[in-house]
């Protein structure tokens, strides 16, 4: 089983899905399930379930179907939360601070282990057990400690400059809460917009006027 | 132009960035802009915008492009940021407070006018200018307000039975925080799951090993 190359967006959002829902499985001690079964947990069908792992090399046996424990084993390394990549969070306002201390980032396959920001105020204050550091230092930390993701919790007018930063330093990925997509044509930056705002419109659209 | 039925998903978690651009561009004084140049602003192919907009009827002129204040306002509409619907809060712990306080609730097409918890001690307590009230408030303020969403910011374990109370008091929308995956078979309820910790793995995924 490995990461493969070409995977559809629809199906990589889906392992996160996997994981949690055989996390619960396991909690309830249930050793083994069927695709159909799992579709019914998860509103998917058993035939997309199916695809989807076969993405992965396949994982069920006929008849007896997916070993619960194995299956979430194998979705945790296709993902790669056992081992744990290193990430910086830069902008510690009302979000960040939320973010840093909320968010169980060694469950995703992340340990952070700084957080920046632009204001003088909150320098040396601790969230999340992790001490604001100034923005300036950011460049020599990455010299240093070579982060391999940053999370944006800045304005968006602040968004492409600091991810220009960010990429300049050497990171490969970037988890964007700013309002400002990020886009960027090099094939080896991966960026994450996520868009609390465009979420809560797509609720406001299915609601009948 | 109006809501069809039948759009799929993905055009409709397009709109709010469209909405976003245009907004964007009416900041810049561009007053228009053909599908090309949207497009490439987008990471989008002109057909896929021509497409997109082609099933609410769509608004481009052949050869003129899109008048973009007008466009802007039209994908309003189709949204439905023009009319506000009723939005109340449920959980008003980290991040609770956070998405009360940092979320613009009237840019997104909603109105946020109450915050439940189940935890004494934070009742009263002011976030974003609205006392927090007892969860045991909850199905008297539905019968006089008749809330439209709910925001669940609620931890797994509490998200079915909460889930539960909120449709029966004759709530629509869920916008969903909790880890636990809301599915309701009635189509008149519609839920949009935001999960931080699957788009926190998706970025994992992405990275090499």
């Amino acid at each position: 089983m490995q990461k493969s190359q070409n995977i559809s967006r629809s199906v990589i959002v889906r392992l996160p899905r996997y994981h949690r829902y055989l996390s619960e499985l396991i909690s309830m001690n249930i050793e083994r399930i069927s695709s159909k079964e799992l579709a019914s947990h998860m509103a998917l069908t058993a035939s997309q379930i199916r695809q989807d792992l076969n993405c992965f090399g396949g994982f069920g046996q006929q008849g007896y179907g997916y070993n619960v424990k194995a299956l979430y084993e194998e979705i945790g390394k296709i993902i790669g939360v056992d081992k744990l990549k290193h990430a910086v969070l830069i902008g510690a306002g009302n979000l960040g601070r939320t973010i840093a201390s909320y968010m169980n980032f060694n469950d995703c396959g992340f340990e952070l282990s700084a957080i920046f920001d632009n204001n003088p105020e909150i320098f040396g204050l601790t969230v999340g057990g992790i001490a604001v550091q100034s923005i300036d230092e950011f460049e020599s930390y990455c010299s240093t400690n070579t982060p391999d993701v940053a999370v944006l919790c800045i304005p968006s007018s602040a968004a492409t400059e600091i991810a220009n930063t960010v990429i300049s330093c050497g990171i490969k990925g970037i988890w964007n809460f700013s309002q400002k997509d990020l886009i960027f044509q090099d094939d080896s930056i991966y960026v994450e917009n996520l868009r609390l705002s465009d979420s809560l419109m797509t609720v406001r659209y299915h609601l009948k006027d």
